[in-house]
Order: structure tokens, then C-alpha cells, then sequence
């Protein structure tokens, strides 16, 4: 299903080894997902990927780490990626997402979509005291 | 901007103006925003438009209610939603939303939307873990 | 808000003048909508467009007039077009579309938008009778 | 390929039960296709998608059975969601829609998304006319 | 996978022929790719999308052939096409793209993704200067 | 138009005015657009754009200035951002998009997504000899 196979023996490269040791280091787990394997064949796209997801997602913030996967998860159904979708509800639940949890997030991400398109669909116009250039 | 501009006196209607009571009672605000103006038109989808959105979003629910709202938010991000993303975004800094989680919220979404376009970019397949079907 | 503003006496242009006159017989009317003007700067482009359009929208065909506007409207609804949602929105009511017609419409394209999400983000696998090419 | 398998046995639970045979009786079939299979770990969100797609696809109406097929049809195109094409275009044909509708549905489709991206691309102002706000 | 199995022989249809041996002749290449063969139902939607594609994409330009593979690339990893990702992918390679190239690609495609989503999540205002109506 | 107003003499910040002079001094420009100005609330979502879209659209690399814009531009037309089209225009230009290449570029931009509607309406399935995975 892929437009490029990765290569066997990735981790004979040096600088794919080294994000991929840092992966297994943050994420305390020895299995590494297929989207590393997938653009490690570019070792600054893989480095430069890396370096963003962690940053955003593993240090301190004043967002907990289970509403973090809940939102990417929300934008990645939203734009329809089918890898991103099953490997952040698999994230979501790892940090704690429950079932009933997960019934809501897609209710809420659901109801957007639905009120999405009816703002889009009539063009509802922007009220003045949302504007923040108006205020 | 819109498409069909609502009436005047719009709360003359009895339906419309149990909605727009009922509006105000949950929010505790005499404020009712453009939405509900423009799609007052016709009762039926006022009222259950209104109905799915204040079961949804306001009652009891094990998601707390800001981060419904950025949940809410990044759909619309993700959707092009002009409207949504002003409506929700006063509604999640109602709700709490201070500037740096405001930071942090556009900050997920856009690392979401990167990765979103990598992984449809490459087509890369899902894991044979996060398959549902396949465990 | 455009990112180019069309000539003046763009009409002094034979070729643009010949596709002016040709969307001002088939649609019985003076009135030419910017789509065209902004077009207008690359001949190919507006003639192609034109055709295109015409053929589609103006022969001859299997699904009624307001009907084809409708399924026009729903895409740019979907696709988030602010133009094309105006002049289809126009276009399906001088091709008779009622106010109750077009909540109906509003209704069913945010549904359409809600189950599609539902159905994206549970990723939920195709039932086998609607594969075609497994039957 | 999804994220959450349902469960076997679905129908011993008894809301659950009750969806089903209301969706049976509903469209005069024994078959239930996956979507109602897999939303039903949550009795909220089954029963209530389902609420709102009886009503809006199968309560007497101003447009046609097919026509609401059509529409719904276009949106799930326009969204990607692979599953509700599947399902919709299995809908249309239920209703009617033939080959040659088929066709035309694609070409109008494919038109509105090539016209959609002409104005996004161009950022084409709404003609006055169109704006119901000026009007 | 798909909705409408393509039949067996098409070429026995002179209509279907005239545009397969089109095909054949300016890609200089015996094969079609399924695109071709699952449109080739309504030979009015196989004959007008090859015109279109022929035009754009092989005739004379001031943009080079695998620049716009490039940008078609771009636009179908933005839609979620897979089908359009994967044939696309190989148009570009076909035409010189290397895997460095390729890796440039996916980083302008996802970085232009991120601050789309910045951009749209902000809703900032565009700057005068770039506003042709207003020049 | 906007979420968040910028405040007032922003390059009191040190850490914003080394942004701000950074990117004049790239762009050897004394212009800094609005994208700039609103995402400097957060110090660190501006450091982090800017370094991304600097390295990514600025350094030496295998792709043309101009190309990267024509990609970038094209991705902002399909995700529907308003500012990212004007932005892109306007940088496609200064570095030397003619008229004409503007008018290719939309062509192939509405080419794409008219064949990507179509591909994602019939679900046609990839070819096996453009799947990586199977070679």
C-alpha cells in the first residue's frame, strides 16, 4: 500500500539508530511504529518529524497528555488519515483513553463536523464580538 | 456574507423562542450567537440542531468541558469552519483556555496536520497492532 | 480578496467576448458572475471552464436541473468554497429550490458530514456486498 | 482496518436489539451493514445516529429518496470517507440511481471539485448579488 | 474495493479503443492504469477526463513535466486520494523525480499542511499587499 | 477577522525581534507579513515556524524557489486556507511566476481535483505495479 518500501537494516544507519534508540527511550517501549520506518529513508525527515513529536507531545505542558491525543486524533480524522487515525487512538489509549471516553471524542469530533458544515453551508457570518480585530 | 439573512423579530415564532429560552438558561447568558439566528429558518433544524449540540457539549460527560472545546476547535481547524473556529474559540477561553494552552492547541493541530500529510503522502500501511480487526 | 483583479473592458478580447456571450444565452440572462471576470485573464482557462460547466450542467440529462445544483452545492459545502457556495446556492433557487428544500439540504449534507466522520474515525471496514470487485 | 472490533453477540443487549430490528423494519431488509455494527459498543451513540439518519434519510420529505442519496453520496466523495461511499452509492442503486446517473453524478462531482479549487486557488470575491447580508 | 467493476473486453468498444490506444501513444507505453479501465463505463466520462488530463499534463507548457506532476502530487496527498497519491508518485518518478526530490516534496507538502492549520486556526487576516482588489 | 490580536510593539520581545529581524534578513525584505505578527504571542511557536519554513524554504535543495512555491501553493488551495493562498501567490510571483504559469498552475490544481473526486468515487483500486509493498 506504500509509495516506498523501507529498507532492510535501517538501523545500520547511525543517525536513523540514533532517533530510533530516542524513540524507544521516550516512549519506554521497544516497538517502533511504521511511520519511522517509513521516512527514515530521508535522515532529516525522520530527525526533523521526530524532533517536532516530541517536543509537542512528550515534554511538560499545560495540556494533559491524554487531551493531546485526543485533539491530534480529532484532526486526524478530520483530514482523513487512515495511518494517523489508528496509531493515535492506539496512543490515546495508552495514556488512559476508556471506552466510553473514546464514544464521546468521536460524538464530539462528529457534531463539529455536522455544525461545520452547516456554518460553511450558509456562510454564517462571523459574530462582531468574536472578531478580535473588532475589539 | 450568508447565504439567506434571518428575519427580524425571529423570537415572534413560539419554537424559535423555546430554543433561544432554553440557549440562554444552559449558557447563563442573554447572548445568542449567529448560528441560531441563521438557522432559525426552519424550526426543525434549529431544535435539533441545538438538541445534539447541548447534550454533546453540556452535560455530564467524562471529558471535561474545556477540552471539548479544543477537541470541538480542531475539528473546525481541520475543517475550514470561519465560523467554528471564532465560535469555539471564545468558547474554550470561556471554559478556561489560557493563551498558552491556546499556543499549545495550534501547535498540536498544525504537527497533526503535518503528519497527516506525511503519512498520506507515503501511504504508509497501518501496523498490524493498531488493526482492530486483526486481533 | 483576490490575488488578481481582472482588466477592464475584458469584453474587448474576442475570445472572452464570445464564451460572455455564449453563458448570456444559455442562461437567459445579462448578468455574467465574477467566476468569469477573474477567469477571464487566460483565455484557456475560461473557455475550458466554460465548456466544461455548460456541458455538465446545461445538456441534456438523466438528473433534473435543481437536482444537479444540489449535488454541486453539497461538494462545495464539503470542499468549503465560499464562492462556489453562493453562486450554487443562487443557482439552485432560480432553478425553483423552496426554503424548506434547502434545510433539507443543509441537513442532509451535515449528516453526511457527521457519519463521515463516525465512519473515518472508527475506520470501519467496507461490508464485503458493497465491494464491487469481490462480487 | 478498524479500531474497535465489535463485540459478538451484539443484539443481547436489548437497545442495542431494539436499533436493529427498527432498522430492519425501517428499510424491509434482514441485513444490517457494519457501520450499526461497529458504533454499537455505545447504546448512546447507536441509538442516536441512528435516530437522525431515519428521520433525515426516511421521513416524508420535499426531495426525492434518490436524490437525498445523491447528495449524501456527494459529501462522502468530497470527505473521503471510503466507507459511506460505499455504502451510499449501494444506497443510490437501491433507489434507483442507474448507470448513467452514476456517471453523471461522477462528472457533476469531479466539475464542482475542479470549479471549487479555480476559486479557492483565485480567492474570486462574492458577486454583491449573491450576499444576502446586502441585500 | 471498488464500487463499479470495470467489464471484460472494453476494448471491444471502438469509443473505449480510440482513447486506450490514445493512452498508449503519448505515454509511449503499453500499459493503462486502472483509472482508465473503471471509468470506461460511460465512455463520455473516459473520453473527456483523457482530454483533460492529455492537455494539461503532456502538451506544451511554461511549466516543466515533472513539476507538475509535483504540484498534481501535492494537491491529491492534500485530498486523501490514495488511488491519485499512488499513480501520481510514479508519474513523478517516471519523469526524473529521485528520492531526494521526493523527500523535498513530502517536506514542503506537510509544512504547508502545518501553517494552512496555523493560518485557518488563527484566522489571520491577510495583509493588503496581497490583495489584488484592493491594489 | 482574527482570534487573537497582536499586540502592540512586538519586537520589544528579544526573542521576536531576533525572529523578525532573521526573516528580513532572508527575505532581504524589511516587510514582515501578518502569519508573523499573530503567531508571535507564543515565542516558541514562533521560533519553531520560522526556523521550519526557513530551512524548508530557503536553503539549497534539489527543488527550484519557485517550484517549492508552486507546491506550497498548491496544497494551501486544497486545504481551503484563504491566507496561505494569498501568502503563496504572492511569494510564487516574486520569485518569478509569470501570468501564464499561473494559469497552468490553476489548471492542474482543479485537473487534480476533479480526478481525485472522480478516483475517490469509484474507490479504484491501486494498481499493484505502484505498490511498493508488493514489489
Amino acid at each position: 500500500m506504500s509509495t516506498r518500501k523501507p529498507s532492510a537494516n535501517l538501523e545500520k544507519n547511525s543517525r536513523v539508530k540514533a532517533v530510533f534508540d530516542d524513540i524507544r527511550r521516550v516512549r519506554k517501549s521497544a516497538f517502533i511504529n511504521n511511520m519511522w520506518h517509513y521516512i527514515a529513508f530521508d535522515e532529516d525527515l525522520l530527525e526533523r518529524t521526530w524532533a517536532d513529536v516530541k517536543r509537542v507531545m512528550s515534554e511538560p505542558s499545560e495540556i494533559e497528555p491524554m487531551t493531546k491525543e485526543l485533539i491530534y486524533l480529532a484532526v486526524s480524522i478530520a483530514n482523513s488519515c487512515t495511518y494517523c487515525v489508528h496509531s493515535h487512538t492506539a496512543a490515546a489509549r495508552s495514556k488512559g483513553m476508556s471506552d466510553k471516553q473514546y464514544a464521546e471524542l468521536i460524538k464530539i469530533v462528529s457534531l463539529a463536523a455536522r455544525t461545520n458544515h452547516i456554518a460553511n453551508g450558509l456562510q454564517i457570518p462571523v459574530d462582531d464580538v468574536f472578531d478580535a480585530d473588532k475589539n
